[in-house]
């Protein structure tokens, strides 16, 4: 069986299989230390408790030609890019980046310059939202490619007992609770599919979705405002709201439904793509926002609390209700279309 | 100015110049908890002080057809080795390995079955030497590339005040102090030319020089050793002796006199190439044996306490000096021909 032939949620499985199947030490201990793992493989980062806390760790990385092309993207946000969707990695767990190394496979006719552009646009992603570039790996590689990593910390003040209720995991969400966002969706597939297809709108709208594409933000101190807030559940949104809402159900248990009528879908991409701005928002990928289960007694402080907007688009369900997407007059619609077979391209 | 245009490490120094010029937190405060980065890219792994003692970083990537070629490496060798090189980074720090994240770029055509045999190989290397696979990323690829990032922990008896003597560095090599290595040197690259040029040698030969290259040994347990006895400068031998010995000079100020006769080349290598041993010993990559600087007085207690034979084989000298290799009658051996050439093929 060959790479092809199965995707690539089945082979993280039978790699993470041999791992589960090895007597790899899980919990280090050493004197009076030990490390004790929490999470592995399946959320946007693993974590471990350490003598002094809450560690995670996630890694990222782009590919010339399968995640980016240099024709339809600068060097600066490459680099922004590329530390972002590991920023947001760590934002969906609620913590707060620290360190990072990068590792760049490199062909030998890239412009030097160019990388240093990357460097400055990876470095001004961590000025802003945190974490440090501390080291990493230089190497010739036929294809160009960036893998970062990036370790986080959850808040300190936890201690052991209870911080397993301090970060954002993927399966923790219940039924009853209100699907939350932040932010709003669709634009960053908006952004792409202009540059793409070289489609021109009016100054501020193209500039929106261009930003809304190149350099998105990652969500890191209303991650940690979330769990402040008691939030336990989330995810970011980097495959598309139906996907990624899909991984949160599954890790959880349960169904959900959404109402497409709350959908937080801003003016810019309305104008820009009158048609299909629902699809874009339902299924476009990369909008980098976080996707939450709250409580809704507490939907009130949180919206108040936060400095994005948030926007509750539906509830949580029972599992066998599955997830689905209704308009205003609770008619499902349909969605397995092309949003599905957009994320066949990314396997 | 293109990649080609450069050397690896002027290009290193170049994206570090980005990351000192930036105003990237390098000290991270948080409440009571700070992160104060010690070392950062120029040593075998990043350095920080956290909370509860010092933790290191390290990443290395293998591509193919740069690195491997998987008509002369099986599968587990190759994850085998992928972990270890940066095993032996963490080793080269004296710090004990911790979690690590596995990012795989996969063309399409590969093996499944092929996979989960590196991935068995990479969790055996754990099993046996520390660190535990934690997550990581598989994304689609032309190039096949696996990039591991990995962290590891200082001893945790070190306090706050003296623990950067704890550790290993590049940087701490004094003139007076003898050159000194783990293991023997050279089997490697010999095992490395005899799988390329379709040698063959009797039976255990062969099989040595090819464990050597496939199945190199991280010297884990001796450089956490070595921090115990007070060593505080070594290096891992991935590049080369000279070439490392070079980094490990140029980091500390200083030069070394190496003694050809001194060099603990095995029986095995002398026999495969009677006429080529000393220039595989000097110059050969991928050894993964510790390179270290150590007070005279105390080598007769290394030597006894370490598991790994332990040979010195020169003394740091005046940075005036170089680094020079003289054979048992003091003349100089001329070591820039083929040594040098055969790292021009690594940049």
């Amino acid at each position: 069986m060959l790479v092809k032939d199965i995707g690539e949620f089945r082979l993280i499985e039978m790699l993470s299989a041999v791992l589960d199947n090895s007597e790899t030490i899980r919990d280090v201990r050493r004197d009076d230390a030990v490390f004790r793992l929490q999470l592995s493989i399946g959320d946007d980062a693993a974590v471990w408790k350490g003598p002094a806390g809450t560690r995670v760790m996630t890694s990222d990385a782009m590919v010339e030609g399968v995640h980016f092309d240099l024709d339809h993207i600068g060097w600066a946000d490459l680099g922004w890019k590329a530390m972002v969707v590991n920023l947001s990695d760590i934002a969906a767990m609620g913590c707060m980046p620290l360190y990072s190394t990068v590792t760049l496979g490199l062909r030998a006719d890239l412009s030097v310059a160019g990388l240093v552009d990357m460097y400055q646009g990876m470095s001004k992603a961590c000025q802003l939202y945190g974490g440090s570039i501390v080291g990493g790996d230089v190497v010739r590689s036929p294809t160009f490619f960036i893998a970062v990593t990036l370790t986080g910390s959850a808040n300190p003040d936890n201690n052991w007992e209870d911080d397993a209720a301090r970060l954002l995991t993927r399966d923790a969400a219940l039924v009853g609770d209100v699907v939350a966002i932040t932010g709003t969706l669709g634009c960053s597939t908006g952004g792409l599919r202009m540059n793409l297809g070289g489609l021109s709108f009016d100054g501020d709208v193209e500039a929106h979705l261009r930003k809304a594409h190149q350099r998105p933000t990652p969500r890191v101190m209303d991650g940690m405002a979330l769990v402040r807030q008691g939030v336990v559940a989330a995810i970011d949104i980097s495959d598309g709201l139906v996907d990624d809402l899909n991984k949160l159900c599954e890790a959880s248990g349960v169904g959900a439904r959404l109402v497409s009528d709350l959908l937080p879908v801003d003016v810019f991409l309305r104008r820009a793509y009158p048609d299909d701005w629902l699809t874009l928002a339902l299924t476009g990928g990369e909008d980098y926002e976080l996707l939450f289960a709250s409580n809704k007694d507490t939907m009130g402080q949180i919206t108040s609390t936060l400095d994005v907007p948030v926007t509750v688009i539906g509830e949580f369900v029972d599992k066998s209700l599955g997830v689905t997407v209704v308009d205003e007059c609770g008619s499902e619609i349909a969605i397995r279309g092309s949003g599905w077979d957009h994320f066949a391209q990314h396997e």
